[in-house]
């Protein structure tokens, strides 16, 4: 393994996160929040840390194998989240270790999942922090990364094969640091946009509207209120809440078409059917089984469409305790926590493009038990697609259920939960998404697990966000071998 | 299609059912159980159906096609359990149509999941029958078939294709009508092993022993008292019963082989290996789980044993509320549902093989991502596997987790039970084991479920019993095209 190469792009990583620690301090010194000292000591840790990491690291060669590419991503978010947790501790917001680590996890994976209780007198900087790992999160904080550092190039796309979501990375443009720029700059407009909006038509305070932009951005879900959207209590900030949401959950690569003209592959585009689908199914199945609940369609509609909109799209912010739905909303509730969104966005999930070939998949292997001798391809958006690859979305979907239902069992050994609870805690981890059913639902929060149960569930945040086999790959003995 | 010899298969495979049962009609003479009616009446209906169909439609060619045999083997499950519920409506025990079906379709697919609530006065013959169901089931009814219509010769292979738990029929034989009948000997004489030991060890009554010597075999569950095993509160029993719920989980291949002197594939067996150190894992686990609860480790490891044996061999026998015990103790026993027991054994769930194979490929997965030019083929029992077989069963774990998921969305649509009891119902019944959790526990039962989820519910214990695809075919409408 070429060591020096993998502590150079974690050192830079670590360098990018302190200068990313900026806006927050900034945030901290306008509002006085009493906070600043604890982002100070943070960035002082990073450069004493990072620094000599940087300089006694230059690498000989560039080129960056498959193998080194996942260490280096594994890693490298171990490290952010290590180290991305410390304002919290340093601020006492979250003075326990285990804590801190768990919330800059879920920031940075974009779950949104939290153990914070205290609401009220939290430091803004520190609020701001919080939302902000979600927002650079979102796009990869190594597609960030990409963006900036156009002098790795070489075989980088290894990084970005690790990085990105979804079963094949779509190239908008032929280079890599290019296509992450795009990428990026869409998000930041898309983000503004939503900040505008909630500020002006959702009358929204400043503050409040960049802490809801960046978590919707990056489909996370951490609120600066405890009661997270339901705060507002404002049906206009619910509607641009749930619209952005949806939006944040598309295929960036499919804005990028929309920008030079080409509406037909944006519209096309046989994932975003399913997804805009899914979502339709859903909102409408809920509203009709919630109704009774809310006394009218139009109040169901609000409340269901928003949190349907929510969970497909991994963000997790709430306006209605969907604990308390009847079972069968809750299901549909479920079911989207497995599927998410589209591929190439800032949402988790299995991706609808995995469930949509997995379906076809399955229909086929249907027709194939009485016809077995009739060639069958499954196609997507026209094109027929390699068995290799379907073979590998099943393979991904029974790890993802395996690792699911592995980590409930390991979760239960707390022994202080029942097991939906256990079960929808590690699922809306995996999934990143937020929040679960039970002792985790809608109200509740994660503050009650073991330390040891803590780090599990950041485990499978990370897992999850990394599409598994980047973090899976860290506990295979033959990564650690000579050659 | 060749209706003909579709109509004509039915019409024996009616004839069968009806001659099975005449042992529950003479227990019902025997111990005058006042349901004598019942079953004369039921015969007469088969006759008066399944003559008519046998006359007239003598089949001009005897080859089955692969189609065929699917749609024989599906419809014919449900013509069973339609006149095999017929006794529990006419003796009056359940004189609701789906829930005289509900409990056939339990019986014969030896999932042993009831909606019976009156166990004191309930006729013994009709208890008898209830249980046999489990015993002929077991089997299959067609390998049942195969073994006394020697006659139907040609392609029946499909049958056994569609009709044999497993990835892959092990011709013990050449012939399969010779196979068929070893293994119903190997079988009969367990049973009559086991009701020996319950007689003269466990000291049951000779009705007693026959009715959990026969849900037994099966892996069924059924037992003619409401707290079932926990009834006799024997310590005997417990043994004996806990000792052949294991045996019954095993591949009947094997029995073979060791008949005929082969120690050596039986001990060296991946699959039964997996098994055992499956089951020896999830006792010790469990039993060291819920020793706070019993006192003491013996007494833990009694009541762990029997819980852990009932529901991987997917037998469905309880001695111990197990809704009662630790979370990480219900969640082995969650695992353990959809795991089942070893391929070409009576019993339901995935299978071992399967979980066994998608575990290594997983790992494969794993080290293909760093090492991506390597070649790496997955063993079992010491040989290579096919790729296509690994597609294939990790397709078939996905439609699995799938249809349990959908499965549990439409029974919630009842509104009447919580996501885990739905859930649980869902997979209790997919894999063949009985009881559930929360209203489906292992002192409840599927009674206070809508006639619409229990006909779902039915349809669910179909199709984990038939693997799910020879019944999802008859849901795909190029089956029922011309051609």
């Amino acid at each position: 393994m070429n060591k020096r190469l993998v502590i150079r792009l974690q050192s830079s990583i670590l360098l990018i996160e302190a200068a990313a620690m900026l806006p927050s301090l900034l945030v901290s010194i306008i509002y006085r929040d009493g906070a600043t000292h604890a982002f100070l000591k943070t960035i002082g840790l990073i450069l004493l840390f990072a620094l000599p990491m940087h300089y006694f690291s230059r690498p000989i060669e560039k080129n960056l194998r498959a193998k080194e590419g996942f260490v280096t991503v594994g890693s490298a978010w171990v490290l952010l989240s290590v180290f991305g947790g410390l304002p919290f501790v340093f601020s006492g917001l979250l003075p326990r270790f285990e804590d801190a680590v768990f919330e800059a996890v879920s920031g940075f994976t974009t779950t949104g999942a939290s153990v914070l209780t205290q609401f009220d007198d939290a430091p803004r900087g520190i609020m701001f922090w919080r939302s902000f790992t979600h927002w650079i999160g979102g796009m990869g904080v190594l597609v960030l990364t990409l963006a900036l550092l156009p002098q790795m190039t070489g075989r980088t796309s290894h990084l970005a094969r690790a990085e990105s979501p979804g079963p094949s990375f779509s190239k908008v443009l032929p280079k890599m640091g290019d296509s992450a720029k795009i990428m990026y700059l869409i998000y930041a407009a898309l983000t503004m946009l939503q900040f505008v909006l909630l500020v002006f038509v959702g009358r929204m305070s400043l503050f409040d509207a960049a802490i809801h932009a960046m978590s919707t951005a990056g489909t996370g879900g951490f609120s600066n209120y405890g009661s997270s959207v339901a705060a507002f209590n404002s049906s206009a900030v619910d509607v641009i809440i749930t619209v952005f949401m949806i939006v944040f959950g598309i295929n960036f690569a499919l804005y990028y078409r929309l920008l030079i003209g080409d509406f037909k592959s944006f519209f096309k585009n046989e994932e975003l059917r399913w997804y805009l689908g899914i979502a339709l199914f859903s909102i409408v199945a809920v509203s009709l089984l919630i109704m009774p609940q809310y006394g009218n369609f139009f109040s169901a509609l609000r409340y269901g469409s928003f949190q349907v909109s929510s969970i497909i799209s991994t963000t997790g912010f709430v306006t209605a305790d969907f604990d308390l739905w009847p079972s069968a909303a809750k299901m549909i509730i479920l079911l989207l926590m497995f599927i998410g969104s589209c591929a190439g966005s800032t949402a988790g999930g299995m991706k609808v493009v995995r469930i949509t070939l997995m379906s076809k998949n399955i229909s086929r292997e249907i027709s194939k038990t009485f016809q077995p001798r009739k060639v069958q391809v499954v196609h997507l958006d026209g094109k027929g697609v390699d068995n290799s690859m379907l073979f590998q979305i099943s393979l991904f979907i029974c790890a993802y259920v395996i690792l699911t239902l592995i980590g409930a069992f390991v979760v239960s050994l707390d022994g202080r939960y029942d097991m939906l609870s256990n079960f929808t805690a590690c699922i809306t981890c995996v999934s990143n998404v937020g929040p679960g059913f039970g002792a985790v639902g809608p109200t509740r929060n994660f503050a009650g697990y073991s330390t040891f149960s803590k780090y599990v569930l950041s485990l499978l945040m990370l897992c999850g966000r990394l599409e598994l086999f980047p973090i899976l790959v860290l506990f295979h003995p033959d990564v650690w071998r000579k050659g």
